[in-house]
């Protein structure tokens, strides 16, 4: 998806997502991928208070303003990913997605674990990250949820964002046997309050990378979806892409606006990587990574006070 | 490294590792990165039984047999990486390698803690990959090591081959603050027995890919090196690369020969990574990676019984 400002209506932005998927129906598709916070601007970027915030919130979902996604969706029986702020009824806070089916059955929830960002504002900054304000860290783990007939019955995952960083939510998600992973994203494009030292082009190969190699070194597929472009002055990349579990890009984002990519997936080429190189049974050893539950940062050696002399 | 065939002598490979060494420390090197099992052929491939195959063995380190690369890093004041099968004083048996610093003095050791292959060899197959016959899983889980002034007091870490397809690998090195990653590997470029579904393009580019990724993902630099090229009869890929923080290719091999590969290395390049994106202690979520260490294979979930309909 291209950028969605500040200003545009809730309708406009629904109205570009029917216009997707009908695109995405006609090509042949039965699995359509939206970006995270897809109803609305990326909208951590501003110190938003009081009840102004909660206009960036679905209280449930489906509602009526998005409704039309979901009925549509269902007559031509295509399924979706889509992320959104989540609101629940007793006031907590999620950067959340949904997986729902052609039928439209929701297959599964997930709600973001690695928030980026900070809780306080930057009072020097142009643009914020908020999110580690406006959410609270996603408490259902990396799920993996079993689909039906008309997705072959593939094991599916989902991430948002910053996410597909993290090798270990694709790990978690790989010891479930998962054969595809969604996933929505909205990544700065570069630094725009100066200090510049990462470029639009070196992030999306950042992104890109990540996607290729953990698909890979859990066998699975991956389906990576930016909102990118220019979102209020704030550059956002694309790099949209569906990658192979050899870690192959089969097709990727051409633009940074609207744009339609479509592949078949065969769920077949996943059992080589699981059934051999990465068959995790056979070739994991837990014993010797206690650390990656054991401890959140870095703690570390102390300089050698002996050493072994040859 | 180019390939090392079987009756090749100890002392024909050792007179080319001198030969590269010299090479790498007339080109200013100050630490120089050898193959795993760099002494011999990589001789899990073969079925050998009895004591013919103590002779692939090192029963101390150093011996006389590998003195003189010790004696010539010293004098040239190179430190060095290498792997080698380790026969212990108690007979047991670890592809393994060493850190050893301009000064001669061994900073760490390290025994492969992901062995690929099987133990009983395959009764149809030209070649076999016996590496879990041959050795016991590394006891020394993956230790990161302060180098002294020499080396900028880098943070260090070892992996033999495999290891550098697993991502826990890499975390448990990047949880210690790793800066440098030295890699030796011998990876097949095909699968000798037939069956084909992998070329040698393909595993290049899975070898690359993981520790760029992997790299990135933990922000340290990374220098993986292949021993390459065919080996009485059997094909090994080459690929051997040097790799910054940020996932990309500083320097890669372009034969399957013997082949110096020399790049400066700012271990400040680290610290972009490490203090925002990857600063662990402010985003890592171990309570929801309890199932990297509860589990060693793949538990896929049930078809879901109750859905939430829409």
């Amino acid at each position: 998806m291209g950028p969605t400002q500040k200003a545009d209506t809730r309708e406009h932005t629904l109205e570009r997502m029917l216009n997707l998927l009908e695109q995405a129906a006609t090509r042949g598709a039965k699995l359509v991928v939206f970006p995270e916070l897809a109803f609305t601007t990326f909208f951590p970027r501003w110190l938003i208070e009081g009840e102004a915030l909660d206009h960036y919130y679905e209280q449930s979902m489906p509602n009526p303003a998005v409704q039309p996604l979901f009925d549509r969706a269902r007559v031509l029986g295509v399924g979706f990913y889509v992320g959104y702020a989540e609101l629940t009824s007793d006031g907590q806070r999620f950067n959340c997605s949904i997986l729902v089916d052609g039928a439209g059955t929701v297959l599964g929830r997930y709600r973001k674990v690695h928030l980026p960002g900070s809780v306080e504002p930057r009072s020097d900054a142009r643009y914020q990250q908020l999110e580690k304000r406006y959410f609270e860290y996603g408490n259902l783990g990396f799920p993996a949820f079993r689909a039906g007939p008309d997705w072959h019955r593939a094991i599916m995952g989902m991430m948002i964002c910053n996410d597909r960083r993290w090798p270990e939510a694709w790990r978690v998600l790989g010891l479930q046997g998962t054969e595809l992973v969604c996933i929505g994203y909205n990544s700065a494009a570069y630094d725009p309050n100066g200090g510049v030292t990462e470029d639009a082009a070196l992030r999306t190969f950042h992104s890109t990378l990540v996607t290729q190699a953990n698909a890979y070194m859990n066998a699975t597929w991956a389906i990576s979806v930016a909102k990118a472009g220019e979102e209020d002055g704030s550059g956002l990349i694309g790099g949209s892409c569906i990658v192979d579990p050899n870690g192959r890009i089969v097709v990727e984002a051409k633009t940074l606006a609207d744009e339609v990519l479509v592949a078949d997936l065969d769920l077949d080429l996943c059992r080589q990587g699981k059934d051999k190189m990465f068959n995790f049974g056979a070739h994991r050893r837990p014993e010797q990574y206690a650390l990656i539950t054991e401890r959140a940062g870095v703690v570390e050696p102390a300089a050698a006070t002996t050493r072994e002399l040859i």
